[in-house]
């Protein structure tokens, strides 16, 4: 841990040595991902004018709160979702305890590895295996597995970790509106312990900044020590209207700068929109099939309709992948 | 809201150049207000070791999360809560909107001034009163009912506003935890939405960094604006296991550092005990009838009982207030 944590300074220092000149001014290029363009100069327009004391729309630090979605936005999320590929692997690492599996739909065909006919249950299955995958053990215990799986598991098509497929033009941005005083959040479908047991890493965002969906957890003890133990019970999902819900849930304020990609971030960012200073939505639109994937409307995974629509009509930035990105992953340039 | 962070930013500023002399080591006493004695310098003790870079017990920054209970901990919970008084208060100004309250309890007794049958409806009256009273409004209205509120409303004792009844002793040390690195938190059993109206103002903690009980909101649209409406429905209690819960839900990391008053923070100090670090529990004990309030086992509010043997048994830190605290309040001397 005090490992990790050493990396990450180091990173996050080396990130902020190159993005701040000695006088204290931004250099150049803080986003040296990003293509030169109109989606490039929106951002740096915008925190230019949020964080210029004196001027018309400057910001308060303490007001200056960015929150980000994560699957889609700030790493891969496709052919499926990173954490339900967590959640399979951990169906079939576990079905000798569970016996019952082999018999019992969704298990069944996870374990027949018929992929179709799981993503033929929809939602239901999808939540059923996750419920039965993340919970039943401490908080403790989920997080070293997730860590492990983390660890060792590796994208079907770039052949690298999870991790190491973070979109670095979006790493940059992390690093940059930081810089400038934002405090940056996650604010995600995916399950809350799931993403903190990479986001302080990965990211530089602390646990404390990361919104997810939840589960019920119990507390007890266990041989005398205290315990939180995971119950099959959804507190909270963190999605759709869930986003503004659980941004006033977790932080009571609203942000001023959103990032999104997929129409399930719409009310995030309608709220953002809302909010009482100079305001900063945004959406990655994955236009690039080569060196990721090309898909909006029609994905089961990252739909991107509405959203777009009210973008383009409200005049939000959207990033155009192909042409915005300079580079996608940090590390894999090779299997691109 | 700007003139209010000022006026934090500046006693903030005024606070840390009084703890850290100019060559960056603390100076002599960062806790004013507490008396020399075992009680103090078990704080001090506790603080020093956890930060000295290279010791046994040295905490990386990151991990230096402190959590604090407020009724009682931070301010004032006697004759009765606070934010039931408001609770109260509400019923009073809405009982014109409901008719029916006249002829339904509890609120016929709270409307009759029978305060006596209202407590003798205990927790079943009091959480109805708070679920009627908080809800059927937006986030926003609601927000500026308590501002108005805590601007005005005084306590029936020291005849001064809540907000002045913050302990003078609980400011410093969240002020000495914050110059020495760590993040400060509140986790109470209190509404979240209403300590939000004041934590950040009062104590220096912003919106993000206060825990408590907490109902479901939804979003929708009002007038085509964006707006979240408080539901009268409980999503989390954080009291007694649910601070844990809490905890874990809202920081994902456990405390090294926690302070409470009552059987409620119980777990929550247990926890605190069973972290990786040196760990300090503390407990504020009301011993002081002149200048406060006396109470502990047989308490209605804020009870004492079990976790001051525990506290004993495990030598944690309780505070005897008439002893270890020169003074309670910061602007009420003329009224002690």
């Amino acid at each position: 841990m005090i490992v990790q944590w050493k990396k990450h300074v180091t990173r996050a220092a080396l990130v902020l040595a190159f993005c701040i000149s000695s006088n204290g001014y931004a250099a150049e290029d803080p986003l040296p991902s990003w293509n030169d363009g109109p989606t490039k100069q929106s951002i740096l327009d915008y925190v230019t004018r949020v964080t210029k004391e004196g001027g018309p729309d400057y910001v308060e630090p303490k007001d200056r709160l960015a929150t980000f979605d994560n699957d889609g936005t700030l790493w891969i999320e496709q052919p499926m979702y990173n954490q339900f590929v967590f959640a399979i692997d951990e169906v079939r690492k576990q079905a000798n305890q569970h016996p019952e599996w082999k018999i019992k739909e969704p298990f069944k065909s996870v374990l027949a590895g018929d992929m179709k006919a799981v993503a033929a249950m929809g939602d239901k299955g999808m939540v059923e295996i996750v419920a039965a995958t993340h919970s039943g053990m401490t908080t403790v215990d989920f997080d070293t597995t997730v860590r492990q799986w983390l660890a060792t598991a590796k994208h079907p098509r770039f052949k690298v970790l999870y991790t190491d497929l973070v979109y670095q033009p979006m790493f940059e941005l992390l690093n940059y509106l930081r810089a400038n005083g934002f405090k940056t959040f996650i604010v995600s479908g995916g399950g809350v312990e799931f993403m903190r047991g990479f986001a302080d890493k990965t990211y530089g965002i602390p646990s404390e900044q990361v919104i997810g969906s939840s589960g019920v957890t119990k507390y007890g003890t266990w041989d005398e020590k205290p315990v939180l133990i995971k119950e099959p019970k959804v507190l909270f999902i963190d999605d759709g209207p869930g986003k503004p819900e659980g941004i006033n849930h977790f932080i009571g304020r609203q942000p001023i700068f959103a990032f999104g990609n997929s129409d399930g971030d719409k009310e995030m960012l309608e709220w953002t929109a809302a909010c009482e200073h100079l305001c900063f939505m945004g959406l990655v639109h994955h236009t690039d099939a080569v060196r990721e994937y090309a898909y909006d409307r029609d994905s089961s995974v990252g739909k991107l309709d509405k959203a777009l629509d009210e973008a383009t009509a409200k005049g939000w930035t959207v990033v155009d992948m192909k042409n915005d990105w300079k580079a996608i992953f940090p590390s894999v340039k090779a299997a691109q």
